[in-house]
């Protein structure tokens, strides 16, 4: 880099707004994938990124890295070319003008981003193996498509219960192989995130690492997909942002995530805006997934706005489910009873219909049969 | 008053929190209206305000205008008198613990607060006799059961259009005729108040009067429906507190109206708060209503947060529409366009049953037959 | 106004910003009293409204009450006029556009808004006549300017004392008899907006108040000045444009107050946003004060934040004080003792020439000899 | 651990907030270092961590790891032991009940938290050797204490510059051996921590890292003291949290830093909530700075806003300073040309003494002599 540009760079991070001179080159309808692929060559040894995302109709190939404008003329006549398309938004990955198809992501066979709405369901944390695979069981029962549940907690407090860990990707992985349930848990750090990819079949980033940069760089070289929550006071640009570090790294593999903003209204622990749904939709190609029970902190919130996310167009819903009421009623803390959790799918499945989507039974599958072929710990 | 008790009241406004000593006064399942008359009375003998509030089995009488504790012998042995119940928070009126049932509130053929899911639409601002009749009548078509349409506008510039005024309330008057919808339309201050309750059916208050205290008042002496909007910062308990002051009047027919919070998040003018829905329900016997149209600033997000609106629970909608894209799409209004506004009162009829709730059509009959009886102008 | 400049305005509320088509007219240096009327003439024969306010130098004219674009032609050849400036933003009288010097609000021998950083003491509310003078005499022999304490208190519950209204008002008026201070007092409505304006020295709008249009219209009709408090969640251009309210009625003497805005943080009732002082007065030739008391809600706070506020720049502060420790103790009210009031005064009086300001002592008259002439009752 | 304390603990994390049952064990006045020690043993015995945190007249010990209860007996027999403190809160180590008397963090010759306001200035992000050095020759020639400047520099975008890293921290080393000024840089993940740690004086940790565990975690084990930044949304409790995360790790040397939280207001980049550092300094024994520049976005308001921040209280300043005003002109940005900066240090100087605080010169030495000992490349 010139010292003038590594000057502007420099300054582009003191008080200006990051200014991108990115470019989407969109191939025809009839290029060979030869032509994909020589474009993508071409751009490497610009010394740039070529990321090549196939659509319906025709590949765009978004080009990253270049922190200055690229010069046209090294693209426009390779054959198969049909459109050099500046990005005017400091995102492009996350971006319909790169990719206008829903991205579709499936994990065994269940597909987030499609007709189907998602449910994905399970205790706060994992406590033990009995009362995971119970839960388990009876969020399956109730037609949760994925088991949540966390073994690394991010603690507000260093003095808190941080999660049994690798134990509890474990007792994860076995609540998986009992219920068939494909598992999504979070990573907190950069060993957790191993683990979490070695066990569970989803990685979930919480909010408070939505900034995380190196945390969000590793999830991008990560195999599994990835459910990234919102920060809580971030804006949709950074949210996209934040989605873009992972896919720049190559997981296209995003799942947004509205778990609830701060504001000053205390009806709630948070505020959740489920006004971003359509509005990453419209943008993005990305699903979105709504937490309700972080969203609103309080269990009897937790039905209602998990009807309103689905009517609003969410992808699908991550709720948590609780059993035992006697010792949990206590403080009125967020987790569904399984019954609610019962009651609530019943309705869901009602509802999805009206918005032309579908909440289909998650497996159909004797329990425990097919689900070997998970255990990540053979 | 005496001085003792002046400073002390005095003091609760300097940064102390109200803390009131009221009481609710439940009358057995027996109580005849005599019974409930004698214990008004002797409220009032004693120099606060008694609130009568039937209920589908018993009848709760409210006290107000105590500012210290009232001596529970004055009325524990009245005949009738089932139970004194100390009110623990500062709204009492609109309360639960007053009046368990909901509050159904009737205009015309209308119920609000019933099984019905109510939509108001119509133009932001009436412009012009014909285009607001013209507007009234799609929307009419399309399912609504109320005209909205703004004849004093809330302005916040002193230079900007501040409405038709008095022209504006006959122009609504006359929709009304010709498509027997009820009005609704907002007041913005003593002068417009009494207008509006002479030519509408319900009176809208603003959220930047939420809380002009005057104005609450002259609400609750008016013989209308008030819709009261929340206002941009206003807490649950705030937005309760307000509609207290339009009930203590004397006026029990308040619909509260979700309309946005003002929050850090950029991508919709407003935050629409959904959750406050189910809270308001909870503690409240009041209907509540949600405008989508100033809840995002947007009109691609009215449809998804109507939707979301319905499954949350909210009892109706306030929908702005607009019929001339050509003139309106320049800078990117928040007025749906008559065929947008007809698909989604096709989509929210659908989605009613699945919250137990109706969406009908407004009127059956003929238009212009019945609607004579509603001009204040005769 | 023609059909379609109607439909143009109406629609400028629905969604749209408003966008106005303002201008000033800047006369010459040499322009005599007669240009200037001469030029203030022609605009009023326009139908507009002359708006004419002299400078150090040079006398610069506002024209408002123009919906759309006005011909410069009109004036541009009249004697004495140096230049049209079109105005840019929404609100012009309120800006250094058109008035580059300071605006200097003297009430008695008090001067807000030039060198002198003005304090405005007293008690929350006016409680009896023995207590209001008995606070009054402490803060005037610590050095405060002006006697604060509220007549009329907007209640955010219906229940609430609202204060001893016309008494408390006369009370204040015996208080400036006694101590020369004169008073700032809050109107709430058209009715107590009449009794201050007669009884008091300054008019004070409260933040619940900002955007009550009618109450800010009345206030630009009275004869004394205004303090506008800023709105909970109101940006810097609403707060400019409810001042343009009160100036684009006739009253130039409008005295911005910062209160707090409100936040998700919890250490303080509401977040006092200092860094709007130096926004206002880099825009506006109005001056700015700040409320500390209000600003924080918490006693320890109010003496830090009111040092800050002098060292940010503001022209004023207006805090509660309080001196009966014994009774205001039991619930962290906000209010200074009155040694800590003297203790603050003195940090300020050394605090003030590093920002080249001054704090007087406020009056040197013997208490009682010169303040007959404000007993508004005669 | 039990299995139901797991179990309890496990819950913690699931909507309720963390209750704590800590302790503090205060010894006598006359207590040996025996005596301390044999506390601490004790406490290591039975599974904790022991803090020990001498003060003026006595030494306080913080007992962290304890997920439950302790049982006083095991501690109040022995030796030297005055008191046993339940922790009322859910921080200890930062509390002024563990520690009554302000920390002093000594970097080289200056202290912070002591009676000097201290004054870190410099560039955004260090571009090249020679600019580093020139602008770290003016800040100090105006009287800067420590020199400012990122090397990792944490960025919203992916594609954005990211600093000069290693190189850059290199350079800084270089200008404080030129200048004798100390650095403080931002570390952005475990890698640069490393770096950091071995660079620089002080580590900086980013307002989008406060709740990074890992990262505050390996800062807890850093030889260096902390600036920790607030985060865009913390409260008060998440920062004091954060805080403890470092000192529960052994790291006692954090400074808090206020940087602007996230609100609807507009008028700056971010809401600079002072009122912060009176909170802050009245339940903890840290030092807090302030950061005007990220905390308001425009240079225009640093000055101000810096003085404010002396006048509240706080212990130090970190500010931007630029000197390429015709490159950086163009967009508005935060930093201050170093003649503005150089006045401002003059006005601070002038401002400290009235809140009995001091602002000398940073270094008397002559230039370059005795800064060899800090290089650590060697």
């Amino acid at each position: 880099m010139s010292n003038e540009s590594v000057n502007s760079a420099a300054r582009a991070h003191c008080g200006f707004r990051a200014r991108l001179s990115a470019m989407l080159i969109v191939m025809s309808a009839h290029a060979t994938p030869e032509d994909v692929e020589r474009v993508c060559k071409r751009i490497e040894e610009l010394g740039f990124k070529a990321h090549a995302m196939p659509g319906a109709n025709r590949t765009a190939i978004g080009l990253t890295g270049n922190p200055g404008p690229v010069e046209p003329g090294f693209f426009e006549d390779l054959p198969g070319v049909a459109e050099l398309i500046p990005v005017t938004h400091p995102y492009k990955l996350v971006s319909r003008e790169l990719k206008p198809d829903n991205t579709e992501i499936r994990i065994r066979d269940v597909v987030i981003g499609g007709p189907e709405v998602v449910v994905m369901a399970g205790p706060c944390a994992v406590e033990s193996e009995e009362q995971t695979i119970r839960i388990a069981e009876k969020v399956r029962a109730a037609g949760a498509h994925l088991l949540r549940g966390g073994a690394f907690k991010p603690r507000t407090s260093p003095y808190s219960f941080q999660g049994l860990g690798l134990q509890g990707l474990k007792i994860l992985a076995k609540a998986r192989e009992e219920t068939g349930l494909p598992v999504v848990t979070e990573a907190v750090d950069g060993e957790s995130m191993e683990l979490v990819e070695k066990y569970a079949d989803i990685i979930q980033l919480g909010a408070r690492n939505m900034q995380n940069y190196a945390l969000l760089k590793q999830a991008g070289k990560a195999r599994k997909p990835v459910v990234l929550k919102r920060g809580m006071s971030a804006t949709l640009e950074e949210f996209f942002l934040a989605a873009e570090y992972i896919m720049s790294e190559g997981n296209y593999q995003v799942i947004m995530c509205e778990r609830g903003i701060r504001t000053f209204a205390d009806h709630t622990r948070n505020t959740l805006d489920l006004s971003i749904v359509p509005a990453v939709k419209r943008i993005s190609h990305l699903p979105i997934i709504v937490d309700p029970s972080h969203g609103t902190g309080k269990r009897h919130k937790v039905a209602p706005m998990s009807r309103a996310s689905v009517a609003v167009g969410a992808d699908g819903l991550i709720i948590e489910v609780h059993d035992q009421p006697e010792k949990a009623l206590s403080d009125g803390p967020q987790a569904l009873l399984p019954e609610a959790f019962e009651s609530l799918m019943e309705e869901l499945r009602q509802l999805a219909p009206v918005v032309r989507r579908t909440i289909t039974t998650s497996c159909k599958s004797p329990v425990g049969t097919s689900s070997g072929a998970h255990s990540p710990a053979r």
